[in-house]
């Protein structure tokens, strides 16, 4: 079993699969600058930076509008705050605000990080030439740092990885998900961190999450966040059953039940060291439960906040998703989605249901694809497409 | 005054302020996809077809990894039944969605416009290429078709604009805002529909608007409005005094009721003819309250789905907000924001404070220009460089 990876060193937390300037907005207002402005960034000063792998316009919609001091509304913030710091963006900070919104520097900075050479106001600047020039500026100076950054052979344990499924159907629990679990047992006993997420998909088998908590304190914070989920949905009028789709149940899943079976297969076995509120950064190396909703594009953003490096994302029906920060290899659970989708999905895990390959096999596999595109050796086909999903991140509170 | 403009005409409702190509995806899932695709369509179909003005994905948050069925999920299916349908759309329809998503067809088309001609399955499709190439072939057998429209000289009866205001200041209620609403009362007597919206920013001056309301079923509807906000705020744990931004609060506005004042006095004079809930069509003409929420980027979207053909959006701080499906004019408060953005705000009110011009100076010209941008002789800054924000719609269901 391999032991290292090539990754980007970080001072603080997991290391980084990609060397990327993310330039954070704090405000959805801001947007539309932001995304022509990288486009330019991208064309006129990437090239001249060859270390950095690429730029992301980390655009989301909230920051005003928002009721800020409601009680959920740290869900969001905290999202926000996190994906600053992401181990992708080498801890260059470059944040773009507006100037008037509610969601101001400080809130997610700390008072010496918030400094001209890390924040930019839109309404400081005369006009849209001296914004635009002021945000490649910045940018440019940003870019001059990572291109000082290179891969270097790490142990595991600078890895932090997502899993997620999706799309699923009565094979992801017996082929996908399983074949994954064996590659999150692989990377844990080599010392690396897993996260898992997706609430109403584990929450009707939750007892046997509960059982491989490491202690009573992670089994109690396993129990807080189902409650907060289910009374979530509760006070919209739905319960946990409102989650299989249309797809599911062609595919073979009657209802979340069986869902849950086949997507807590995922998490392996390791014992379940923390547990996390969605966003939150683990605090432990392991096999980690992050309580996000099971959504697929409000999962990957949660986790991406999260920290993580890359996703392994299973799926039986097939989805093009792929997220900008963090690489995405795509699991299908029969071999007939592999063919129709030749090359759109990276890994078929169909061979453990037709008998050519055991979940030791393809688990071995998926292993190793995660080890590979983390090191910058392979690039997943969202990648190669630029099939990327947006930064929908979790707001359970009110909008204004 | 102007009687007339020069706009394409529809079959039923408004007519098109622009002559669009909209590809609405049906999940977040198809986002990745559609984006890349409308750049390829952009680029290499779009030149073919110099009637028609632009290509727009349609991407938004919904579709896929919520609570279908809950109360409140009408709001975001109704915002995209909607947006499919934008006058600026033509009557074209491009609908992609992924194949297991929860927003099926059928719930935002009725059964005789779901054909091969009109949505497009991705999980149908046998890889990256036949994917694309059934995407650009349908989007170029719509741009042949609305490569036909042309405009003509319409009366204002056939023109729907919204009105909203954002990152206000002391002086909007001042000056931009009644300027705005002598606008609006212009177009109103010449037989326009006017939208104002903003629930948490008319809450506290409710009782002016309900004096306005044509008869006691539309001042229920109101009131039913309005109570619907309240509930839902009051879940969150919060009320609507978690409105005024840090902005409002420097330019002067110290709560809510004075947000309030000056926020409904864009909405001039006239009786209201309709109240309608979040991304509803009007069915009447004249001045329409829809009761969106008061964040910028969300009641635009909301808007944009009861089909306004532009908006007019007032500021007293600056944003360089705007929308790709429908244009928007920006009137700042004060001189001193336009000498500050002279290229980012389209109209300054700031002379109706120094006593230069009178509200009708600036009303009249705020209303020559609506029907400028209407007609296509004018291009507001934000559609000049292409400053767009994103499609969030409203959706207070929860998510799973």
């Amino acid at each position: 079993m391999r032991t290292t990876w090539m990754g980007y060193r970080n001072r603080t937390g997991p290391a980084g699969t990609r060397n990327l300037l993310g330039i954070v907005t704090t405000v959805q207002c801001a947007a539309g600058v932001l995304k022509v402005a990288v486009e330019q960034i991208k064309k006129e000063l990437l090239p001249k930076y060859p270390n950095v792998d690429g730029v992301v316009a980390v655009t989301h919609p909230y920051g005003c509008g928002v009721a800020i001091n409601a009680p959920m509304a740290k869900i969001p913030i905290r999202a926000i705050t996190n994906v600053i710091r992401h181990p992708n963006f080498g801890g260059e900070i470059m944040v773009v605000g507006l100037g008037c919104e509610k969601l101001t520097y400080d809130r997610v900075l700390p008072a010496g990080d918030i400094t001209p050479e890390n924040v930019l106001t839109l309404q400081d600047y005369a006009g849209h030439d001296a914004m635009m020039n002021a945000i490649m500026e910045m940018a440019e100076k940003k870019l001059e740092k990572l291109n000082q950054r290179k891969r270097e052979e790490l142990p595991l344990s600078e890895l932090l990885i997502g899993m997620q499924c999706g799309g699923s159907d009565a094979f992801s629990g017996i082929t996908a998900n399983p074949s994954a679990g064996y590659a999150a047992d692989m990377l844990v006993r080599g010392g690396a961190t897993v996260m898992f997420s997706e609430v109403t998909e584990v929450r009707d088998g939750v007892l046997m999450l509960a059982a491989r908590c490491v202690d009573e304190k992670v089994r109690d914070r396993l129990a807080e966040e189902m409650k907060w989920y289910d009374d979530y949905l509760e006070a919209g009028g739905v319960d946990r059953d409102a989650n299989p789709t249309p797809g599911n149940k062609k595919g073979g899943l009657a209802n979340i039940v069986e869902k849950a079976m086949g997507s807590i297969a995922k998490s392996g076995t390791s014992p379940i060291v923390e547990v996390l509120s969605p966003a939150e950064k683990p605090t432990k190396r392991g096999l980690i439960y992050a309580a996000t909703p099971a959504s697929d594009i409000v999962c990957g953003p949660s986790q991406v906040a999260s920290g993580i490096g890359l996703q392994v994302f299973m799926t039986g029906r097939g989805t093009p998703y792929g997220l900008d920060i963090s690489p995405v290899i795509k699991v299908c659970s029969r071999n007939e989605m592999k063919d129709h989708w030749f090359d759109l999905i990276d890994i078929s895990a169909g061979d453990v249901a037709t008998g050519e390959a055991t979940i030791a096999d393809v688990g071995t596999e998926i292993f190793n694809m995660i080890l590979d595109v983390a090191s910058g050796i392979k690039e997943p086909y969202s990648d190669q497409y630029g099939f990327h999903n947006d930064m929908c991140i979790f707001n359970p509170a009110p909008i204004t």
